[in-house]
C-alpha cells in the first residue's frame, strides 16, 4: 500500500494509445515527433520510438539535454531559444553530439543561433525551423514572412528544414476542426513563401492533441510532414471534456485518500500541488474523476481538493481511495518526481520524471 | 549570467519581511509558527527561527519528516491526516524524535491517529488540534463541535493541544478584516466549547498571510495565541493585488528574457511550469511585473508568458530580462529546485528547495 498523493499510469491504456497515435500518423503519412514536455520520461519516450516516432519534441535546452544523455540522437526545441550566455555553450554542445533542430521566429533570433553554432573551437551544425502563428497568436511569424526569416537563417549560415506552428487555439470548444484548418493554410503560405524565395522546405510541422484528428498529412493531401501531440499518451480531462477523448481511455489519474467529509462534499489529500492549477474558462471543475463523471472538483488548495458529489449517499467515506484525471496532465507530471505504473490495477513499477522542472 | 529562467530572492528584502511579521507577532502577544510549504527550505526555517518563531508549520508528513531531519524539533502538521497505511508508521517514527501536533477535524480521524500512536514498539505521543471552519468551507468542524471532537480525541489517549483555524476567504478583495473577524469568532466558540467540556485549550491558532495584520494576539485582548502565516517572506502578486503589501516589498520574482516580440506584446521564457497557474478572479493576470506596474501578463503557457506592455516603445526588445512576481509564491517554490539568492541585484548563493514535491 502506497501512500497518497501519487500519479498512477495505467500501462495498458497507455499502450493503446501510443500505437493508436502512432497508427494515425502512419496512415495519414505524417512522421510523428511527439512532445516530451508532457511526460518528461526516458521511458516514454524510448515507447514512443518503438511504436514508430521519428524523434523527439522538446520545449528547452535543459529537456534536450536529458534526453540526449538518454541516448536520443534527433531533437526539435520547438521554440524560439535566445542563444546567449551558457545556454549558447549548451546548445552548441548539444548539436555535437545529436541531430538538432531549433524554432526561430525572428532574424534576430537567427542571427544569434549562428553565432551559438559556429564560435568556438568546435562549430556544429544547428538546423532551424522558422516557427509561424496560425490563430494561438503566442509566438511565430505571420506565415507569409516565413521565407523572410528563413533567407536570413540560411545567409547567417544555419540550415533550414522547414517551418512549424502550434495550433493551440485547438484547446477550445468546438474548436479543433477550425484549428487544424488554420493550421494547415498557415503551414501551407509558410512552405510556399520558402519555396518561392528558391529555398527547400522538407519539414512542414504542426500539431497538437486536440486537432491530430483533424489533420491531413501527405497520404491523403494534406501539407503536414510532421506532428507533434504531447497529451495523447496519457490525456487529461481537459481533453475529454473538449471532446478529443471518452474518459475510459484516460491513462493517468492522481490517487487521493478522502480526509473529510460534510454531507456531499468531501476533502482529498492533493492539491494543486499535485493536478496543477490549471483551469480552463471551459473546464467542469480542477480535474475530473474518470470513474464518477457527475462529481465536480469544485474548490483546489494546495493539498486540498473539494469534490461534490451528486448526494450525500454517493460521496466517498472517510479514507476511500479516489481518482482524479488532471485537467492537464503536463502540469501535473511536471509537479511529481515519478510516476506509478500499473497493471490490471495492480502497481508493477516507478518511471522517474527524468526531466521534471527542466525548464532552462 | 545565469541562464533563465530562475526564481531570484533578493535578501534584503526578504530579512525585512521576516522581521516585519515576526515583530507584529511579538507586539500582539501570539507566537510564529510560520508556514514552510511556502518555502520549502531549510535555510529560510532556520532564518524564520532566528527571527523568533517558534516551531514551524507544515502540510504533510514528508515536510515534517524533511525538516525534523534538518533538526527542527516542533512541527504541526496543520491537516486532518487519515493515518492509514505507511503514512501511520511515518507518523509514529516523527512523534518519536520531535515534538508533534497533527490536525484533526473527525472522530474517525482522532481515531486512526490514536492508533498510529500507540502501535508497534515504540508508541510516541501525538499532539492534535481540531480543526474548525472559520468561513473558508473546506476542511474543518462547526466551531461549536471543537470540544466533541477534542473529547474524543482525548478519550483515545491523543493529547490535544487546541484549536485551530485557516481563514482562507482573506484571499478575496476587501476580505481581510471580515476574515479576521470570522476566525477570531470561530476560534473564541471553538476554544469555549473545549473549556466548556473542561479540558485546557492552550493554543488557538489561527493566520493567513492578507489577515495577519488585522489579526488579535493576547497583548491586544484577542483570542489568538499563534499565527501560521506562510507566504509573508517573499509576498507575491496576489499580495499586491489584494493590498496586503506594496510591491516594493515583493522579495521573490521569476526572471525571464525575451524572446519574441510583436508591437507592445512580448513573450519571455517562462511559463506557469516556472509561475504556477494559479489566477484568483480577481487577478489582472498570470503574474505581475513590480517594476512596470502598468504591464499585464496576459496569457500563459507551459514555456511562454505574453506581456502587455502599455505601448510599442514600452516594450522591452529581444534578450531582455524581465522580472514577474508569480500570483502564488507557494506554487512557484514548489515547481522550482532551488532559489538563487541576490543581494544588492548580485546573486550571491543559492538555496535548495529541499521540501520540494514532498506530497505525501
Amino acid at each position: 500500500m502506497r501512500d497518497t498523493p501519487y500519479l498512477a499510469v495505467d500501462v495498458q491504456l497507455l499502450e493503446a494509445n501510443l500505437s493508436t497515435m502512432a497508427e494515425h500518423c502512419r496512415r495519414l503519412g505524417m512522421a510523428l515527433r511527439p512532445h516530451a514536455k508532457t511526460h518528461k520520461s526516458v521511458e516514454m519516450a524510448r515507447r514512443q520510438l518503438s511504436h514508430g516516432a521519428v524523434g523527439l519534441t522538446v520545449a528547452t535546452v535543459a529537456e534536450a539535454e536529458i534526453f540526449a544523455d538518454a541516448g536520443f540522437d534527433d531533437l526539435f526545441i520547438a521554440y524560439p531559444i535566445w542563444a546567449e550566455g551558457p545556454r549558447a555553450d549548451r546548445l552548441r554542445a548539444l548539436a555535437g553530439r545529436v541531430r538538432l533542430r531549433v524554432g526561430v521566429d525572428s532574424i534576430e533570433g537567427a542571427r544569434m543561433l549562428a553565432h551559438a553554432a559556429a564560435r568556438g573551437e568546435h562549430p556544429a551544425p544547428i538546423f532551424v525551423a522558422v516557427e509561424v502563428d496560425s490563430g494561438h497568436h503566442r509566438t511565430g511569424v505571420a506565415p507569409d514572412q516565413a521565407g523572410t526569416v528563413a533567407v536570413a537563417a540560411t545567409e547567417f549560415g544555419l540550415a533550414v528544414d522547414g517551418v512549424f506552428t502550434f495550433p493551440g487555439h485547438s484547446y477550445a470548444p468546438d474548436a479543433r476542426g477550425v484549428a487544424a484548418n488554420d493550421e494547415a493554410e498557415a503551414l501551407a503560405i509558410a512552405r510556399d513563401s520558402l519555396l518561392g524565395l528558391g529555398l527547400d522546405c522538407l519539414v512542414v510541422s504542426g500539431g497538437s492533441t486536440p486537432s491530430a484528428d483533424a489533420a491531413q498529412g501527405r497520404a491523403t493531401g494534406g501539407v503536414l510532414t510532421e506532428l507533434r501531440p504531447g497529451v495523447y499518451p496519457f490525456f487529461d480531462a481537459q481533453q475529454w471534456e473538449l471532446g478529443t477523448v471518452a474518459p475510459e481511455r484516460i491513462a493517468l489519474t492522481a490517487v487521493a485518500t478522502v480526509v473529510s467529509v460534510r454531507g456531499a462534499r468531501v476533502v482529498v489529500d492533493l492539491g494543486n500541488k499535485v493536478l496543477g492549477a490549471d483551469r480552463a474558462a471551459y473546464a467542469s471543475g480542477f480535474g475530473r474523476l474518470p470513474g464518477t463523471p457527475s462529481a465536480r472538483v469544485v474548490a483546489l488548495s494546495e493539498h486540498h481538493a473539494t469534490i461534490e458529489f451528486e448526494g450525500a449517499d454517493l460521496a466517498p467515506a472517510l479514507g476511500t481511495r479516489v481518482r482524479i484525471a488532471p485537467n492537464h496532465v503536463c502540469a501535473a507530471i511536471n509537479l511529481a518526481d515519478e510516476l506509478v505504473v500499473e497493471r490490471d490495477a495492480t502497481e508493477f513499477t516507478v518511471w522517474p520524471v527524468n526531466a521534471r522542472g527542466a525548464n532552462t
